[in-house]
């Protein structure tokens, strides 16, 4: 979608260095930037780039304008208007509006006339389809499932059933909310299931990754809270809580009747035991298992980087000699002690 | 679906406390719990709440029904009863018994005429689907699969072909059950694809979660022992064998031809090497690698807990530093020799 | 399908000790073979097994015929040649040509008249599928991905958009290509979405696994090389590029833009941080975070083996006293040599 420059300067508040009816169509870096294209350039390190892009122009900030040999959009967040750009000039495909021949509906579901149900995808009984949402192809909406205006569940993503997403919610493909939650009791011949009747409530603007697993509570509901971000390959178990605008980053996983606090990030396969608190502002290092509750913001971390394997077994031993060397210093201590003492007496 | 007190207390073998004809019709947390329904108290620390529950009647051990404001099951072990109760108050629903007309079947294949095969589910060749199993949307059960009675495959999950699973058993949506194992031999040009040709057996009563995949075998079958529970995201190779009754929590891997013996529990992320036995009765913690037989019956654990990244900084430093600490005690030691060989030489 | 050893050994370069008209129709391991099957034998550790096979025939090394109590195919790599031997007994089945009629294909997607489109599986807009290529039940090919000549996409698998397969790919059920990076941008009022407009390009001879994730691009593609190997719940974030012949097993995650050289193996669960390089021929050991730039070829570990957690907790809480250890020494240290000054001034 091509638009003007200086249409873009308005919509988004920059100021303009250039020609207001030059018009690009598509984001690009500065290095692959060419003819038509926008780029920006968010970070000094990126200078040399800037100096020799052949976009048609760059967002950038005003300190960085004199390096910029196209037309500038000045800004004092480039990356940040960089992103609606890009969304204007990309925006995601209208709904096909209706639903399609070879999709599969229950009599008793509501269907918003302005959704789009996509080829094979499945809508079950009482499940409620608002406004302008898209179920993609092969996606299953289960029983009594409720989907604000304007979401999106993409191919082969699964809502099992009792899952209430808010609006603008994008659901990757593959993605499966409201799985039954990992509850057995110990009974005299192995496991019982403890039957799971929860269900999952998602709030606006919420993103789930591609087939992430969000389980449905056992008895009260899961929680994601609005705004969220959860990337690839996470698991949330049931009963779970994640408060607003919390990221969440691949392959995490978080265990049952955790509460996640707001705006915290998780980087990828940290892992966070259940029946914990986590206050807002947390930061979890990649791999990290939290394993108490935390109540202070800030930055946690607990993997150790990986070397080469020769120096890595050294240190492996070491660690497992921790004890000897202990008990060596004691010893040294001991000694050293009863030397003092000893010399304590000759004085 | 509503039961009466005494009805209850006779089937699962409770003393009741109260009016017999009073009636509950789900389950729900003391906290949560209103007219109708039953909740239960498994744990002294939930003392409080049950003084406070407006349950219609509560689960709990003898032990505790002084402080029960309400009906009271009496019971040994309320957690089991619970679960035991809330199963028949939240029966599955039955099977909607019939191939839906959106559903895609070979005509080699052989259903139960009890069996419900859900919207969009597809049903490959000579596959055989036992009574009471239902196959959920867009399910695809794969060439010579075998279906016991009362099994459910739920939505979009795929059991690729050459699987045979038990009776009663539950397999979550986007579950992959009988995808090629990661067999690769090195060519002269790259890799090379050594087949895959076993299949999967998986035995009565097991639970297999949302997105998890097991490998077939690559000559011989994996298989999954009787009433195993197996949470969302784990991964099991090709030829893993797992014990009856264990318990696999979410995103463990097995790798290939590792055998796991009976009741072991995993918890979630550990990783466990390929080709070694894992004796009975193992219980490993969270994030663990096991990379060693296991031949003693116990609980395993390999993970350090995250603190304040400032404080972990610290204690990485000084764990790589450990080879430079062991070197000063040991010049320590001899120093402390040397005099002491100095101060004997001096007596 | 059965083949003669004379036939064989002439397909495949070995010398044939034995009856050259006998046949097998399948391989099997040298304890479980029996009549009309064919083993290997690669590795002395077997021996026993091979005297005791009552396999028609074994693939070894003319080093092990002496041992062999059947007929022999010799070669100096029975390994590799097994498994050649092994496609050939055990061919994919080839492809049921058409589309199915449950199928639902787009008016403007382009489909060879030699390809497989089967049960339920979805074509979208634009789609491009070459010659022999198999798309498998449920599977969804998206808006203008192409498949080379003879790729299968199985089961419930999805590639999302803008995904160009080379030939001969193999991308197992469940798997996901092409979905969105996690792309986030910090706003007022919480995340904004950064559009993610890039693809996928995955060269020729690749194989991906069950579930696993591989995002599409920012604003350049994604790239995998040829012949690259990915196993089941892998995590490839946006702009990762990997280079040919890398194999990545089980639930490894690699970040944003990093890039992989060629011929590298990353054992399970291993987590490689974004926006780093690693060059040719690294290896990974299972678990193992890679946290910087990796410039040399070996080998590199990072994770400590579990072990009985009385043992571990212990380690654990020397390892957090270290600091003190330290400090204990560096006392020992100032004492020993305030000693000896006191010593020299002695003297």
């Amino acid at each position: 979608m091509a638009r003007s420059l200086g249409e873009l300067a308005a919509e988004f508040g920059c100021e303009l260095i250039g020609e207001p009816s030059a018009t690009v169509s598509r984001v690009a870096t500065l290095a692959d930037a060419g003819d038509g294209h926008l780029s920006f350039c968010a970070d000094s390190a990126y200078l040399e780039l800037l100096r020799n892009t052949r976009a048609t122009a760059v967002i950038l900030r005003s300190t960085d304008v004199e390096q910029c040999p196209v037309a500038a959009l000045i800004t004092d967040n480039p990356y940040l208007v960089y992103a609606r750009i890009a969304v204007a000039l990309h925006p995601e495909p209208a709904p096909v509006v209706g639903v399609h021949e070879t999709a599969a509906v229950s009599a008793s579901a509501t269907i918003s006339s302005s959704a789009e149900i996509s080829r094979n995808a499945v809508i079950c009984d009482d499940a409620l389809i608002g406004d302008d949402v898209v179920v993609g192809p092969g996606a299953v909406v289960g029983p009594r499932c409720k989907l604000g205006k304007g979401t999106r569940i993409l191919a082969n993503a699964t809502l099992v059933q009792d899952v209430t997403v808010g609006e603008r919610c994008l659901i990757h493909p593959g993605a499966i909310v409201g799985s039954d939650g990992f509850g057995n009791v110990q009974g005299e011949n192995g496991w019982e299931k403890l039957p799971q009747i929860g269900g999952v409530r998602i709030g606006d603007d919420v993103e789930i990754g591609a087939n992430t697993t969000i389980d449905r509570g056992a008895l009260a509901d899961t929680v994601i809270g609005k705004g969220v971000r959860i990337d690839n390959l996470v698991q949330i178990a049931h009963n779970v809580q994640i408060g607003d605008h919390t990221a969440i980053a691949a392959q995490v996983g978080i265990a049952g009747s955790t509460v996640v606090g707001k705006r915290c990030k998780f980087a990828g396969q940290a892992g966070i035991v259940g029946h914990i608190n986590i206050c807002d502002d947390v930061i979890v290092a990649g791999k990290t298992v939290i394993s108490k509750h935390v109540t202070e913001p800030g930055f946690y971390a607990g993997s150790i980087p990986g070397e080469p394997h020769k120096d890595w077994k050294r240190k492996v031993a070491r660690f497992r000699r921790l004890g000897d060397l202990t008990d060596r210093v004691t010893a040294l201590e001991q000694r050293d002690k009863s030397t003092k003492t000893a010399s304590s007496d000759d004085e």
